[in-house]
């Protein structure tokens, strides 16, 4: 386990947790859940060698009911959608804002799973003169690519097909390394796509 | 109740939500919640009013057990504490990150409440160029002050005393403005004391 610079253990999130526990095989769902895992380590070593600071937000959960006689326990609760994008943070005094999405497909990035509030947000993201892309995983080829938010916006509004072509990823985004340490290591792109 | 600019509705933390139901009496607990509250108002403020977009990291949850029988329902769970700060965002580009702490005093702000891990998280905001701060609620007073997180940093490093008196704070931070809308009108300081 790779410690969090300050001490902490690494969060994983509680769905990652669950899913863990329950489905320890390899399939196309925690596939999902490793590369968010890979993500966060990747973040960990950034901080820990005070190259960039970016964390995941938590995972957003609706509490229903609270067992204040078992020290606030909660009893009842759901999921709920994350407003926002996963993952913010800072390089070099700039705001970084990224979603991490995995494709099961070997030829497309399908939209659907990107909500209207998350659009909203990565459009809000760049009036403020942030920096907002995605990472997106293809977990069938093993790759992963970096795009720039501003043409997943412009195709999702622009085009009728609901799904990024692979070839129109490799054309406008960029391949993103794979190493050991750290295992998704995007941020060497981030710096020279924008210039930082 | 005001619209999310994306026309979401603002979504209260789920702590604030059970004090709320649990217990409508304004005592000083739900008071510091209502600070939380009204800080979401401020900010959704300034998104709607494209000024800034800052948002409040969920509270952290750590699920134990799911039944998936019901839809993904959780039916065991527990807060855990943030290893970050509440609330971060964006301003003409730069990354700006902050804690919203309530004192109950009338004469001092305690330290005891702010975790190693936030301590640690503010110092590496500054370290990657990132704008940090307190904004601290006189549950008692009716007052809202500003306060750079390098004093509060520099102040639990040198000094023997858990808590930072008020007249410290007047001294070295800001009194905000206190309004209809926005609630806690925080941004015209940060954007005047730090040259933004």
């Amino acid at each position: 386990m790779i410690n969090y610079p300050f001490g902490k253990r690494v969060n994983s999130s509680p769905i990652t947790a669950i899913k863990k526990n329950k489905n320890p095989v390899i399939n196309s769902a925690n596939r999902g859940m490793s590369f968010e895992t890979d993500i966060n380590f990747s973040n960990d070593y950034y901080a820990q060698k005070h190259i960039a600071l970016i964390t995941k937000r938590p995972t957003p959960i609706n509490v229903v009911k609270v067992d204040y006689t078992r020290g606030a326990r909660i009893t009842d609760a759901y999921f709920s959608m994350q407003s926002t994008t996963d993952y913010n943070g800072v390089y070099h005094g700039r705001y970084i804002d990224f979603e991490a999405k995995s494709s099961h497909s070997k030829t497309s990035f399908p939209l659907n799973n990107i909500t209207p509030h998350q659009f909203e947000h990565l459009k809000e993201v760049f009036f403020q003169g942030g920096i907002a892309f995605f990472l997106i995983e293809f977990t069938k080829l093993n790759e992963v690519y970096f795009l720039d938010a501003r043409f997943v916006i412009d195709w999702h509004e622009n085009q009728q097909k609901k799904s990024i072509p692979l070839t129109k990823i490799k054309e406008n985004g960029r391949l993103i390394k794979q190493g050991l340490r750290p295992r998704i290591d995007y941020l060497p792109t981030i710096i020279e796509y924008y210039s930082l």
